[in-house]
C-alpha cells in the first residue's frame, strides 16, 4: 500500500523548534522528531516501548527524550538509557529509529529499512531560502488517499474545469496531451502550450500575457513534484522544434518554480506541502505574495473535488474506472510506485 | 434491505433550480438530478465512469451534463458523449441512468429495473399547488432507519406519549385499535375516535373541539403516507355504524390532509417529507402557518425517540421484541415490503 | 473483559432526583436508574421490550416506570403490568432488572447475578457528608480503556512526570517504590515519603511543607480508589520503622482522604468519580476547595495522557509492552480481575 523505502516529507523545517518534539503519523505510524540538543535529527517511533504513550508528549533533554509518563528515557538509536527506580534495563527497552534529514527546508523521514537510506535519493526540491526564487509555502490535509493527489498532480487535464477561475485555465489544457517520459523513480512531464491560460490570468501569474509557454516537471516517488514554467517569446516552441528550449540561447521572459509533496498520513488522509514563487528580481516579493494568495485558492478547489471522489469511491469499493488518453502520468506514476513496491517485497523475501 | 422497483422520494420540486445539478443518496446510491435545458428530469448515477468523483459538481451543458474534474461529458441516458482530448469514447463509457418524474411537487426516482418503472405506481400525494387544500411543507433527515419510521407512522398508540404536548393527544389513542385493511402496495388505517385531541389542542388544529373526528390514511410502498383527518358534526360516527362517513350526505366541520413520504439515505439515515394543512378558505393562511409549527414540534418529539430507539437497537443488534395489538399496521406494512422484495428476487432469479 | 460480578459506580446519588430516571451506560449495558416513589432504587435494561425505545426516556409513575413511547409499564422486577389498550401480557413482557444500591454518595449497581449481589461488597468509600471529612467532588469522562485509569491509579511513579506542576510532586515518587499487598479483591499501597512534593505544594495542601509524609490507599475491584494521605512530624517513619504509624501514638499535623471510582462506560470509554478533602476542622473549607481546583487541574493532566495513551495503543494493537519495577501495582490490580473474571467464567460453566 505504501513503498517504505523512500524519503517522505514529514515537516517543513521550520515547524521544528529547538526542545520541542513533534508527532507526525506518515504512513499510519506515528513518528516523533525532534532536534538533539548537540545538533542534528532524531526521529522514533512516537510511542514508549513502556506503557505505549507517545513519545511527541516528551521532553526533550540534551540528545535524549524523556517519556512524560513514566520517565523513561531515550537516546538518539532509539536505546532506552534510564528507568527511574531501576537500575536494569532490558535489551528490549527500545524504540525503532528512524533516518531523519533536514534539507531544501524539508524534514525527510526514510520510512524503511535503515541500511538503504540513500541521501541522494531525497529528491531536488527548492528550499525557501534559495536566492534565484522569491517562494512562498505552505501546507493543506486532505481526507483522502495520496494516490488521488499523485494523479491530480500528474494529469493537469483538470486545470480546464477545476482551476478555471483560479488559475484561468483554458479549455486548451483538456484538450492537449504532454509528454509524458519514465524515470527510474518516477515520470517527467513536458510541454509547450499556448493560449493555456486567460489574459488575466497570465498577467497575473507572469507579469505578460503573450508568448509561448514552457513548463516541466519531474514527479518523484512518493508524491514530490518539481516543477519550472517558463514564458519564453512568441516562435520559441518552433523555433526548438516543440522539444525542450535551451535557456542560454534563447532567455525566458519570465519564470516560476513550485515543489510540492504528498505524504499519506493513513490510507485515508494525506498532507500537502507546497512552495510557489518567481524568479527573484524587481518586484518578486509582490508577485510571490499574489501567487501564494492563488496558490490556495487553486488547492482548495483541488482539495473539494479529490475529498469528493474519495467519498464517492468508499460508496462503491472496487468499481471499475474507464480511462482515458489523459491518465498515462498517473498510471506511469501508479506503476513506477508499483514497481517499487514489488522490488521492496522481493528483497524482504530474499532477506528472510 | 430495500425495495427498489418503486418510486422513492428524492427532494422537493422546489430544490431542483434550472442549470443547478442535485447530489442525493437513495437506498445508499447517490444520485445526481438536474433539470434538462429542453425539459424534462434527468437522475444518473452520481459518480463519473473515468475517476469516480461526484457528477453533482459538474456543469449543466443543455439537456447534458459535465464532470468538472477531467470533463467528460454525458447525455440523459448516461451515455459519455465526450471526453477532451480524445476522439474514441469506449462504449464502457457511460453511467446508469434512473427514471425519474415530478409529480405532486415531489421529484421521484425508480431505482430498480427501468423496464417497471410505471408512473401510475406513483402515490396520489396531494401537491402544494393543489387548490383544495392550503398546505405548508417541510423535511427532516433522521439518523434512524427508514423502518422505524414507517413503524410509527403506522402506529398511533404513540400519540397519547410522545404527542402528549404538541397534538395534545389523550389516552384514547394508545387504548383504542384502528382497523388496518391491507392493500396491494400498502396499508389502509381508519377510524372514528372522539377525545383524542385535548380541547385546546382539538381547538388549535381544528379550529372547534366538539364532534366526532374521522381519520383514514393510506400507508404506501416505499413510504408515503397520505391521511385525512376531518371533524364531524357529533353523532355521525354513529349514524355511518362506525364505518366510513359519506361527505356527500354529511358535511365536515373541519379538514386537514397531509403527504408524507419516508426515503432511505442508506441502512441508518433517512429523510421525512412532508406537507399538511387544512381545507383551503377563509383563514386558512394562518391556520396552516400554525399547524406547520405543530408540526415542526410533533415530528421533533418522533426523531427524538426514533432516533434514541435506533441506538439502543445497535447496541444489541439482533435483540428480540415483543410484540403488542398496537404493532398490526406496522407488521402489515413490513410484510408488504418483504413481499415486494421477495417478488423482486424471483423475478431477478427467473431473468438469470 | 468485564468483571460483572462486582458493585460499578453509576453516578453520584445527588444525580438521581425523584421522578426523574437517568440512562447510564456501564459495562457496554444501557441501565436505566430511577428513585421508586415509595423508597429505593430502581436499575433496569434501559431498553423497552416493546420496541427497543430507551426507558430512561419514560416516566416514573409511583414505583412503576413508563415507556413514553408505545406506553408500556414496568414494575421494579422488570416485569411489563400494562400494556395499553390491550387485556393480556406477555410472560416474555419484562426487561432485566440490576441490584442497585445508594451508600457512601454513589449509586452502586451489580452487573452479574443477582443472586450473588453481596452489600458488604461495596467498598467503603467516604461519603461526601461524612463529619470528619470536607470533600468535594466531581466527575470526568475518558476516551479510554478502564485498565489504563486502573493503571495510572496503581502506580504513582507518574506523579513525577504527569503532576510535576499540579500536584508539585519531585522525581522521590519515580525514584521510588512503594509497598504493594495483594488483598481478596484489591491491592494495598502504602509508603513513607520524604521531599515528595515541592514546598510550595506542600503548603497548599497539607497547609505545612514539613514532615514525614505517610500515604496508603487499597484500590479494589472494579476500579475504586480509597487513599489517606497524612502528614506526621519529621522522624516519624524511622520511629515506625518505616511500617505503619499509629494515630493514637503520633497524632498527624495534616490529613486528607479521597475516594475514587472508574467504571467502564465501553470498552473505549470509561467515567471516573471522584472526592477529595481534608479532615474536618477550621479552615478545612478553603483547603477543599482549593484542593479541588487543583484535582481538576491535575486529573485533567492524568486524560491528556491515558488518553494519548489509548489512541496510541489504537494505533498497532497487540503491541507488546516492556514492564518496569513500577508496574507491580497495576500488574497485581490486573491479575485480580483477571482471577474474578476467570472464576465467574467456571461459575457459569459448572451452572450450565
Amino acid at each position: 500500500m505504501f513503498v517504505r523505502d523512500c524519503w517522505y516529507v514529514a515537516a517543513w523545517d521550520h515547524e521544528l523548534a529547538p526542545g520541542r518534539p513533534i508527532g507526525r503519523t506518515l504512513i499510519g505510524e506515528p513518528v516523533v522528531i525532534y532536534r538533539a540538543g548537540t545538533g542534528g535529527l532524531v526521529a522514533l517511533a512516537d510511542r514508549c516501548c513502556h506503557r505505549l504513550a507517545p513519545l511527541s508528549l516528551g521532553r526533550v533533554e540534551g540528545d535524549e527524550l524523556r517519556c512524560m509518563y513514566h520517565g523513561l528515557k531515550f537516546d538518539r538509536s532509539g536505546r532506552c538509557t534510564e528507568i527511574p527506580g531501576q537500575d536494569m534495563i532490558p535489551a528490549t527497552a527500545c524504540v525503532k529509529a528512524y533516518p531523519a534529514v533536514e534539507k531544501h527546508s524539508w524534514i525527510w523521514v526514510w520510512m524503511g529499512d535503515p541500511a538503504k537510506a540513500d541521501e541522494r535519493l531525497i529528491p531536488p526540491a527548492v528550499g525557501l531560502e534559495d536566492p534565484a526564487w522569491t517562494l512562498r509555502s505552505g501546507h493543506m490535509d486532505y481526507e483522502a488517499n495520496y494516490l488521488l493527489i499523485n494523479d491530480n498532480l500528474t494529469d493537469f487535464t483538470h486545470l480546464s474545469y477545476v482551476h478555471a477561475n483560479s488559475f484561468g485555465a483554458t479549455e486548451a489544457f483538456a484538450r492537449s496531451r504532454p509528454n509524458v517520459e519514465r524515470l527510474e523513480r518516477g515520470v517527467r512531464i513536458w510541454r509547450w502550450m499556448s493560449g493555456g491560460l486567460r489574459e488575466d490570468a497570465a498577467t497575473r501569474v507572469h507579469r505578460r500575457a503573450d508568448g509561448d509557454m514552457w513548463q516541466t516537471y519531474d514527479f518523484l516517488a512518493p508524491g514530490v513534484l518539481l516543477m519550472l514554467t517558463s514564458t519564453y517569446p512568441e516562435g520559441t516552441a518552433e523555433r526548438f522544434g516543440q522539444g525542450p528550449p535551451d535557456p542560454g540561447v534563447v532567455r525566458p521572459l519570465a519564470e516560476n518554480f513550485t515543489s510540492q509533496a504528498v505524504t499519506p498520513i493513513t490510507g485515508k488522509t494525506s498532507r500537502y506541502f507546497f512552495s510557489w514563487g518567481p524568479r527573484s528580481g524587481e518586484g518578486s516579493d509582490a508577485v510571490a505574495d499574489a501567487m501564494l494568495q492563488l496558490a490556495h485558492m487553486a488547492f482548495g478547489e483541488d482539495k473539494a473535488i479529490i475529498e469528493a471522489q474519495q467519498r464517492s469511491i468508499d460508496t462503491a469499493p472496487g468499481q471499475k474506472e474507464v480511462l482515458t488518453s489523459a491518465d498515462v502520468g498517473p498510471m506511469q506514476m501508479r506503476a513506477v510506485l508499483q514497481r517499487l513496491m514489488r522490488e521492496e517485497a522481493s528483497a524482504a523475501e530474499a532477506a528472510a
